[in-house]
């Protein structure tokens, strides 16, 4: 079993994804807002890669069904219904709604991962979850790819940090597994941290920018691992969360 | 001061390098054939990004001065005076020629570093020498970008470590320096290996495959911590090396 982590979209080369399982990270903040939303009761999120997108897509919905959703340099859109702030997702804004979500960071990463069996979108706040469904796919027999979206084609540390998670949990039932340089990285990176994502959102650039910017809030909702069960799966362009039983 | 590192020429964003001081690496293999090459008494090295860009430049030369070099897939080129094995480029092969060469990472990273202020290429073998050359640059006031060249766009593991050693040297001076996450990273992994370069180089995917491909020697080689005193600098579309006296 094969086990590479790839730090950036931008970096993909043809074949790093191909018939694998892929678990996409973006901590800070789109795969905590996407696993919040789900967690939350929205129908299913959509993945899109700008703004136009999500306009030009919403007139295929009608208005009650539909959220324009998404951030511009970490800053909500004008005249969309959410930003990227996971706190925005509450049961009584999402439930039984299509969310149309633009990020800079980690919808387009979604979106590049065409050709994967398999994808499914990871944070802290969903980490047991998706452990547990790249688990059974490893049991499987497959491959396992994680993708670290990052911050404007830079490696993210916290997405890293996320990532060695994964990994070491991954390893703990197959020691066997081949890591790549960026798997062992990320290894480092989780020893490093661990639990103390105060001190890890505190290093990174990206944490220190949203606190900057005013979403001090963000970076304890992004911060709250396992507070949600839900595994969101990307599949024929939209996110949805498996029903319950899918381990079996 | 900033100090950022950066991992693949695939990354690069506009403004990473430009007005910077750009130290390339790729210690596997490129960075330390062209530290031995400059060291052995080679006049210049051309980096290239293909075969056949050295085929179509040779031909602007005497034969008697130039020698064709690099690799495809770690092996030399059929045809070529030399691949990219640091211990080809002995005083007697090199000297002063002009060697036009072709790899699959560095020379196209260093090739990538268009609108730095300047650039210079480091390696295990010439840490003290680049470290020399970055200090003097940031008591000049410079910001810093070291790019790793990785391997085939993806992260490599004995660059980010070797960078990792640059910024620590770094930081020793100027405590104050701002490090992007991929820096503060590299100085985790130059804290696991240090001089450790056989462990580090048998952690690594790509130290793995040349050792498997029959170049363990070249491993040696390029763990030769300061085995030569060169500055090799990019600057016209060729390296050369620092005259003496450059710190004046």
């Amino acid at each position: 079993m094969r086990l590479d982590v790839l730090f950036g979209a931008a970096s993909l080369a043809p074949g790093d994804v191909t018939g694998r399982v892929v678990a996409v990270i973006d901590v800070l903040r789109a795969s905590t807002t996407i696993a919040t939303a789900l967690a939350h009761g929205a129908r299913s999120v959509v993945p899109l890669e700008s703004s136009e997108e999500v306009i030009s897509r919403s007139k295929q919905f009608e208005r009650r069904d539909v959220r324009l959703a998404g951030e511009r340099r970490m800053l909500p859109i004008p005249g969309f219904d959410f930003g990227n702030s996971p706190r925005e997702y509450t049961p009584e804004a999402v439930e039984g709604k299509t969310i149309l979500l633009a990020t800079t960071n980690g919808t387009p990463a979604v979106v590049a991962t065409q050709g994967a069996r398999d994808v499914i979108v990871a944070s802290y706040v969903n980490l047991k979850a998706s452990l547990a469904f790249l688990r059974a796919a490893v049991r499987g027999g497959a491959d396992v790819s994680i993708l670290c979206a990052g911050r404007e084609r830079h490696f993210a540390l916290e997405d890293a940090a996320c990532a060695g998670r994964l990994v070491r949990g991954l390893m703990r039932r197959r020691p066997d597994v081949a890591l790549n340089d960026a798997a062992q990285t990320c290894v480092l990176l989780d020893r490093r941290y661990g639990d103390r994502l105060d001190l890890l959102f505190a290093d990174a650039v990206h944490g220190r920018a949203l606190a900057e910017a005013g979403f001090a809030a963000d970076l304890d909702a992004c911060a709250a691992i396992d507070a949600q069960s839900v595994v969101p799966v990307y599949y024929d362009r939209q996110i949805t969360k498996l029903g319950p039983g899918w381990e079996r």
